[in-house]
């Protein structure tokens, strides 16, 4: 008997409430076999997948054993390669610090098919709730997006700060609460 | 008489097909009594407005004078002032060039109640569906997005390209087809 060929939808799920998530989003996760979340999602919209599609949770609370990504992205290629269509519900937008590229080079090597879906960022989302538009004609005629912490720089903090802060627009820093002091404090001294 | 209160749903429509609408925006849209719409949203998505709702084009296209924005933010106040729930359809996200904080600072100042509803952007969602995620660990720490052309710069370029192009991160220019050949030349020579 031949089996099923699997897949693999990248669904950004939005921020905040679930009625951020797109139309082509929830008509992938309702259309699924597998759905593989973690904690930056409402968790109203895991009772959109069918119920009898399996749940995985991957994420990083209650104590439990973070999940790599490496094992995250061997959870995908395992349920795809088993013949099921897999929802991988991800916070925000796939691709913003949202290490989608990671999943879909493991899913390219696998040559598992796979769709990726876009989701309201944070990065945008946010400071609109807060009434600030990123981009505003005279005021602001760019925007920037910035991870507020990184393994990849010795202190922790994002580089390029004198530079970000000669730009003429709107700056924008992710997961930067733990660096909040450091980071404005050289963004003035810039 | 009393008159029913107005108001204005902002609602970012998402780019390309009308399935990457949010559910939030698409539920506004089937509650409203007006929608104002322009060029950057699949026409399909006027059809979920409730069939009674009064239709008003302000775009750019078919050869029509253009709305100004003032004419549009003057719809919206007018409308509302009606009594009418006016949802206004911008492609994209309407905070991203698109113009929304100028709607919002008009409502703001009759006195109108508003709600902005993010939107897929075309920042972020294009360069997914080229394949390229904007973030990518250790490659792209930030993304930067900046408008392709500007009436606040004499030629027209946007300001900063040697800045931008020391930047480690991703860069994306929207609106930047016109000025494509001076920017990638003014990145380089930087």
């Amino acid at each position: 008997m031949e089996v099923q060929q699997g897949c693999v939808y990248l669904i950004g799920a939005g921020c905040g409430r679930m009625d951020l998530v797109t139309l082509r989003g929830l008509q992938r996760l309702r259309q699924c076999d597998v759905v593989v979340y973690d904690d930056l999602i409402d968790s109203r919209l895991l009772r959109e997948a069918p119920p009898q599609a399996e749940q995985i949770y991957m994420g990083k609370r209650s104590g439990r054993h973070s999940a790599s990504q490496a094992e995250i992205s061997a959870v995908l290629v395992e349920k795809a390669r088993a013949g099921k269509r897999v929802a991988r519900l991800k916070g925000g937008d796939p691709f913003v610090f949202g290490r989608g590229g990671e999943e879909i080079q493991a899913l390219q090597r696998a040559g598992i098919p796979y769709e990726e879906v876009p989701g309201i960022s944070s990065a945008i989302a946010i400071p609109a709730a807060a009434g600030i538009p990123v981009t505003h004609r005279r005021l602001g005629r760019s925007f920037h997006v910035i991870t507020g912490h990184t393994a990849d720089t010795p202190d922790g903090l994002p580089e390029d700060l004198e530079a970000l802060a000669g730009l003429g627009g709107t700056l924008v820093f992710l997961m930067g609460l733990s660096n909040l002091r450091k980071i404005t404090a050289g963004l003035i001294a810039a």
